[in-house]
């Protein structure tokens, strides 16, 4: 491995982090907050600034950046950001235990949204906003973010921006990756902006517009309110975020087109028809169980769309106490917590690409046994898909689910029940926030101890990352000297 | 399809379970119970027969015996012979509910063990021993018995031996399919009887040694006394039955194989040495467990052994209510409960092979991922597994979950809690006995509703039959005539 490229672009990384800490240090300025928040900032920013000019010092040929570099590179970054961007939350005193904030911070980045916070409104206006200020950057990537602003995107770039998105399947908007990066920062940050106005219009106050926002568009979940989502009590409020979460968990390729007005080629993505499918069912289903359990139908038909909407997005906003409805509803959303939202959106999951292919490929296998002469072929988004391709996405799902296990197993020592060993996992590796039973959404991450909490950080960067990344990274081989 | 052929064998099939039938009526005898008993057997014993008969009237040539009409004939038997086997414990009063009989005989011949039963012990001696005797049967399979029994076998035949016997591999014995068909019975009757003489001598009753053997040998689980084996509390007893499970739990070709002397290819055989490994380390790991947990180190030793030999094997004895043990040792449980037994024995479960091709799988996928420039294949057995061999098994894994998924569903407006939901389906399928939760060790399936247990039922034959056959019964087209 070329470690001179690894250390120059994360150590970019960490100055541009760096530089993005100027807002919440607006932030604290304008609340007239105690001196101690800005300088944590500060003095966090000039730690970053330190080590990444550091590493960056010696201008590189980023030409020499392969897959294997770049992989590396964004797992060693996230880590790093995660870490880093904890600093802030220690020295201010307002989370004081690391680890802690190092939980809450890779909560942030990889748009989970689980916290450790028992109450979040004892947190001060600038560190609210970092906390949720991170869902917004990690939720279209640090890397990408970088991508878009650095001047010199070449080639080797590419193998930053597919280590870094999520989905089986990367596809370039245009022919230049760093155009492409900044068309999708402008869609990214319009979209966002649009929520916030639709939100203060409802009557949300601008600060909490401002920061649901960064949820949304993330798809990340931290509530800034004890109650997350419940105690503004507005069913418009529910519906501006109810849809646009749903927005955020599409394929951002998707918004590229509708803006190059190819509205036709949008509606004929079959992903896009699976998701919205997956939704509607799934929001029917529930609705039904709620009324046969005697809630209202109005409620219902609320309290189901938007929590179906959080969770197949792995949002994890809450707005009912969904750990108490009747056991179909909540198996319902365990599976959409595995499903997750579209390849190349902000969400996290096993992505609806995934499952549509496992789907098929179980069903072409049922065609052939029945009719074994005939030969079935597994057809996605008009084309054949190739037993490689297929295979890539079986590996990936045993990969997953074996990590998967050994988490849960390792978690299991320190919880009382199956569901919430299992939802805590859940949570975690599909980046969603909050679980079931003693993770419900009326309960948070603070009873675990410093260990499974510094295991769970790594399995929502894993999660986000889509494994593979964190793996090559710990692996002694990808070290070897190699200049 | 062919469906003269296949009419033909299910109505041989029909009369050779009711000339079983004999057995339980000696039993009837032997114990002077009430005319009523006997009478029930024979009436049913009847029944099949006439119906068998008209059937099977006219001789037919079995080489019109296709891979379909193997599938069907199959699944059609097996669900018939739970349907007329439940009759005598109708007729009887025994078990007055059809409903109810029919899933304690599908849970008998499918060797799952589950029972409807709260008092197992008010059911007569004949009753007791031919719900025992439906594990023995069905555990080598009651077509494979047939073909052993029936002198006209062919190459036709091959496709019924295939479509009942376990695991994704079928090898023959010897070239004579009706052969291998005796050899693997009569293996299957000296081992089992060599169970009854040591649970003998360890001073069992010698009908409690007869059907703890009959379920040992199929790994089923029907305990014949309220709570299962703990009653007899005898650590000799739990050794002998411990270790028998673990035999049955492999695949009778290696018996075949160490009674031609040829050990050393016994002892090379992989899924042999991946399923001792996963016994070895599970009993580790639950006794270290049970230990932590302040259990003494005999008992959690022998516990543990107990429990995990009849878990992984799918029987479903129990002495230990593991229901109660720490979250961690349930885990481990229900981990073992999808492992399941070696291909080509009594057990139940996905098996251990194709587990362990999952595993190779997705460890040869992380191997390319870190170094893209090798050649990364799959060894099993010392062969090479080619990619539609390994797709074959994802296939399956697929279906098995879509399956698994939609029961749970459907049993989750019936129980409290998510492990009950779960393992409820896990118990079915894999054919193992009793779950955790409301279905743990101390209790069993009775609360379901008849139409649940109907499902399961199903589940149960669908589990043992490895989904397929069942699937293809249903199909609308395999009805079509084609004569």
């Amino acid at each position: 491995m070329n470690r001179q490229v690894v250390r120059y672009v994360t150590g970019r990384i960490l100055m541009i982090v760096a530089g993005l800490m100027i807002f919440p240090v607006l932030v604290s300025l304008i609340y007239r907050e105690p001196i101690r928040y800005i300088m944590s900032f500060i003095l966090t920013a000039i730690l970053m600034l330190g080590i990444g000019f550091t590493f960056s010092r010696t201008e590189l040929d980023l030409h020499k950046l392969y897959a294997k570099e770049g992989f590396v590179i964004v797992s060693l970054s996230w880590i790093l950001v995660s870490a880093f961007g904890a600093l802030p939350f220690v020295f201010s005193g307002d989370i004081p235990s690391f680890i802690d904030a190092f939980f809450e911070t890779s909560s942030g980045f990889t748009t989970t949204g689980s916290s450790i916070l028992n109450d979040v409104e004892a947190l001060s206006h600038s560190m609210l906003f970092w906390r949720s200020f991170t869902h917004f950057i990690g939720g279209m990537g640090v890397l990408v973010f970088a991508l878009a602003i650095l001047p010199s995107s070449n080639s080797g770039s590419v193998h930053i921006m597919k280590a870094e998105m999520p989905g089986p399947t990367f596809g370039k908007l245009v022919s230049r990756l760093s155009s492409s990066a900044r068309i999708l920062y402008v869609i990214y940050i319009v979209m966002m902006l649009v929520v916030v106005f639709l939100l203060w219009l409802a009557g949300t106050p601008l600060f909490d517009s401002l920061l649901l926002s960064f949820g949304v568009a993330g798809t990340g979940g931290f509530g800034i309110v004890n109650g997350s989502i419940a105690p503004y009590d507005s069913s418009i409020i529910e519906l501006i975020l109810g849809i646009g979460m749903l927005l955020f968990g599409m394929n951002f390729n998707l918004f590229f087109l509708v803006v190059n007005k190819q509205i036709k080629q949008t509606l004929r993505n079959e992903e896009l028809k699976w998701y919205l499918g997956i939704v509607g069912i799934s929001v029917g289903l529930i609705s039904l169980n709620l009324i046969m359990n005697s809630m209202p139908l109005v409620t219902s038909v609320r309290d189901s769309f938007f929590t179906v909407s959080s969770v197949i997005t792995t949002t994890g906003f809450s707005t009912a106490l969904f750990g108490d409805w009747p056991l179909f509803s909540q198996l319902i959303l365990l599976i959409l917590m595995f499903v997750g939202g579209m390849a190349g959106s902000t969400a996290g999951g096993l992505k609806v690409s995934r499952v549509v292919l496992l789907i098929k490929s179980g069903w072409a296998e049922l065609k052939r046994v029945v009719r074994p002469n005939r030969i079935v072929t597994v057809q996605f988004e008009d084309k054949m898909m190739e037993e490689q391709a297929l295979n890539k996405v079986y590996d990936y799902v045993i990969v997953y689910s074996s990590i998967f296990i050994l988490t849960m197993l390792l978690v299991s020592f320190e919880t009382p029940d199956f569901i919430s060993a299992f939802s805590t996992v859940a949570a975690t590796i599909n980046n969603i926030g909050p679980g079931l039973g003693i993770v419900g959404p009326a309960y948070n991450f603070s009873m675990y101890s410093p260990f499974v909490k510094v295991i769970l950080s790594f399995i929502m960067i894993m999660g986000r990352l889509e494994i593979f990344p964190i793996l090559i990274l710990l692996t002694p081989n990808t070290w070897r000297k190699q200049t």
